[in-house]
C-alpha cells in the first residue's frame, strides 16, 4: 500500500495551460492517478515554448507523470467513453470558461445526480457566478483587476506584473485545497460536492494587510519598491556590489544589525528606537544603513549578519535558487527522463509528509491520446470488478 | 450537521503572525474549530498596524472565527491543559523555528507515539530538515532567495518585492493542502502524519515557467515589467489617461484587437501575423499599439475591447478591487462587527463550496486568553463523553 495521501484517489483532468494543470499537478505528487482528457487538438500549452527538441518544457513541467486520453465531447462514441470514466472518478477538474460543461451536459447538477459521490472542481477565471462569470480572464488580467499590481513596483513606476504568474497558481492552490477538503468531507458524508474557485477571487484573497491597511485609514496603498509597509528595516538595501534584503524588525534584531555595522549608536537615535520611530524615518533609516553597506559586499555582509543573527538573504536569481544547498538539498528540483526532451528539470513537491516517498525523479508528461489503450484497458478491468 | 466540509475536526493552533495563521484561517472558513494558544505574550500580530481603537486590524482580518487560549509551554500546569486538548485535537499547526517544538518534548515523533491519530503540521522558513533548517526567514528573505524578486519589476529598476506577503502566505497554502491531504489520509489508514513545509521550497515551487526556460537555455530570466515572457501582446499599455492590461494572445484575438483600434492592417504586417512573430518585434507592435490607445481612455477601451471579446482589464487600485461589483457578488469582502474596533472588512473565502453556507460575516479574533474558560469547559465535556 502507498504512503501517498491521495492513493487511489482518481482524477479526470480536463483542463488546460496552467491554473487546472497546477491544481492537478499537485495532485498527482500527492499520490492521485491524474487522466488528462484533452480535446483533439491537445491542451493548448503544448504550444507553448521553450521547446526541447520539439517539446514544450512548459507542458512538460506541468503535466508530469499524467496520463492522456484525447476526447471530443460533442462525439457520441467519445462521451460514452468519457462516461464511463466518470463513474470511475473521484474527482474532475476543469477550467472552461462557465457554462461550457452545462452545454455538453456535465454541469454539476446534471453530473451529480448520475454520480453523487463526484467530488467536480471548476477553476475559472471570474467564478460560476456573478456579472463577469461568461468573461474570460487571463493571468495578468485578474493580476490588473486583483490590485496586486497596484501594490508591486516602485512609486512613480509604470505598473508592475509580479513575475510569476499567481493569478493563476493561487486559483491552482485554492481549488487544490478545496478537493482535498471535498475528499475529507466525502469520506464523511458519501457525497461529492462542487468547487467553484475564481481567480480574481483568490487575487482578494491574497491582498492581506494592504485591505486592513485601506479599510482602516480609507488611504489608497501603493507600490513600495522592496520594503514592508510597516516594519522596519524590513527591505531591499544597495551595498558595495549589489543589493540584498535585510530584516531586522523588532528592537533586538536593530540592536544587532547595528552592532554589526560597527555603529552601535544608531540604536540608541530616537529616530531609530523602536519600529514604529524607524517606520517614520524609513528614508533617513535607509540612507544611513547604506552609507555603511556600500563598505563591503554581499556576500561579506551576509556572512556577518548570519553571524550576528540577522536574517537577510542575497536577491537570488534563478540559476542562483535552483543552485542553493537548501533548495537541492529539500528535493525542490526534480527531474523527468523524456523520451524526446532528454532530461528536464523542474520544481519539485513543497509539502513534504512524514511517510511519504519524496522522489528525486517524476513519470513524464504523456503524449496527446499516448495513453489511450492503458486507459481503456484500465477502465475494462475497473468495470469488470 | 454542517455542510462545511471540515465540520467536526478541531485544530491546535501555535502560529504566529502570517504564514500559519493564513493557514488556519482557511482552515476555519471551511468549518474548522481553531483554538489559538499564544504565549503569555500573544501572538506577535496583535502589534500590528493598522490600528482599530487600539486593536490590529492586520491580527483582527487573520484570527477571525478562532478562540484563544495563553499556554506556558514551559510551565507544569499550562503543559498538563496542551496535553490534555492534544488528545481531543485532529491537527496541530505550528511555525515556531524547527527545533523548538523537540526541545518542549512535543516534537512530531514525541506525540505521534501518545497521539497515533494527531496530524501535525509545521510552516517554517527553510523546512525541518537541510543546512538551512535553524535559521529564521521571514516573507521578504524568502522573496528574495527564492528568485521571485528576481523576475519582478521593470529591467533596470532595483530590485521590486511583490507588493504582498507571497512568501508566508504560500506557505501558508501548501500546509492547508497537505493538511486537508493528511485528514484524508487518516480517514483511510487511521494514522497521523506530518507536514513539513518551508517558505522557500514554495517559492521555487511557484516559478513556474522561469525554471523552464532558465533549464531549456541556460539564459537566467530577468524581470520583464508588465509584459508575459512568451504571450504578445499580454501586457500593461499605455492609454489616453493611464494604464490598461490587453492579453490578446492568439491571432483570433489579435484580429479583434486590430479591428477594434480601426487598424486591421496590424494583423496582416508579418512581424505580427503570429504569437512567435509578435513576440520577437513585441517593442515595435508595443509602439504601434500605444499610437493608437492614446486616442481614448482607459474606460472608453475596456468598453470597445469587450463588446469585441478580447480580454482587457485596469488596473484596480486595492480600492477599486474591493468595490468590484464580481469581487461583491462573489462575497469576497465579508466584515467582523469587534466589540472594540468597530465594523472590520476583510477578504472572504474563495473557495466555493456547493451546499456550504458563505456567510457575508465572521465571528470575532480572540482577545488574548479570552476564550479560556470556555475552552477548557469544551475540554470537560469532550473527557466525560
Amino acid at each position: 500500500m502507498s504512503d501517498k495521501p491521495l492513493s487511489g484517489v482518481r482524477v479526470l483532468d480536463l483542463t488546460r495551460v496552467l491554473a487546472g494543470p497546477y491544481c492537478t499537478m499537485v495532485l498527482f505528487d500527492l499520490g492521485a492517478e491524474v487522466i488528462k482528457v484533452e480535446a483533439k487538438t491537445g491542451d493548448d500549452a503544448r504550444g507553448f515554448g521553450p521547446f526541447l527538441n520539439g517539446k514544450s518544457g512548459y507542458f512538460l513541467s506541468l503535466n508530469r507523470g499524467k496520463r492522456s486520453i484525447a476526447l471530443d465531447l460533442k462525439d457520441d462514441e467519445d462521451r460514452a467513453i468519457f462516461e464511463r470514466l466518470l463513474a470511475h472518478t473521484d474527482v474532475l477538474v476543469e477550467n472552461y470558461r462557465p457554462g461550457t460543461m452545462e452545454k455538453l451536459g456535465y454541469g454539476f447538477d446534471a453530473l451529480h445526480k448520475r454520480f453523487p459521490r463526484l467530488i467536480y472542481a471548476a477553476a475559472s477565471g471570474f467564478g460560476h457566478t456573478g456579472p463577469y462569470r461568461e468573461k474570460a480572464a487571463y493571468d495578468m488580467v485578474v493580476q490588473g483587476m486583483g490590485g496586486i499590481m497596484s501594490l508591486t513596483g516602485h512609486p512613480g513606476s509604470p505598473p508592475t506584473r509580479v513575475g510569476t504568474s499567481v493569478g493563476d497558481i493561487t486559483a491552482g492552490l485554492f481549488t487544490t485545497i478545496g478537493i482535498n477538503a471535498a475528499l475529507y468531507q466525502r469520506a464523511q458524508t458519501g457525497l461529492g460536492t462542487k468547487i467553484d474557485v475564481a481567480m480574481l477571487d483568490c487575487q482578494i484573497a491574497i491582498l492581506e494587510n494592504a485591505i486592513a491597511r485601506y479599510f482602516a485609514t480609507g488611504q489608497v496603498p501603493g507600490p513600495m519598491g522592496a520594503r514592508h509597509p510597516s516594519i522596519t528595516p524590513f527591505e531591499v538595501f544597495a551595498t558595495g556590489d549589489g543589493y540584498m534584503v535585510i530584516a531586522a524588525g523588532n528592537d533586538g534584531l536593530f540592536r544587532r544589525l547595528a552592532e554589526t555595522l560597527n555603529e552601535p549608536g544608531l540604536a540608541e537615535d530616537e529616530r531609530f528606537a523602536s519600529n514604529d520611530a524607524r517606520t517614520r524615518n524609513v528614508e533617513a533609516l535607509k540612507a544611513e544603513l547604506e552609507s555603511r553597506l556600500a563598505a563591503h559586499t554581499t556576500a561579506e555582509w551576509i556572512t556577518a549578519l548570519e553571524a550576528a543573527g540577522v536574517p537577510c538573504s542575497p536577491i537570488n536569481t534563478v540559476a542562483d535558487a535552483l543552485a542553493d544547498p537548501q533548495v537541492l538539498h529539500r528535493n525542490m528540483v526534480v527531474s523527468v527522463e523524456d523520451p524526446v526532451a532528454g532530461t528536464v528539470r523542474m520544481a519539485g513537491n513543497p509539502i513534504k509528509i512524514s511517510g511519504m516517498p519524496d522522489a528525486t525523479t517524476r513519470p513524464p508528461a504523456p503524449d496527446l491520446d499516448g495513453d489511450r489503450a492503458a486507459i481503456l484497458a484500465d477502465l475494462a478491468r475497473l468495470e469488470a470488478n
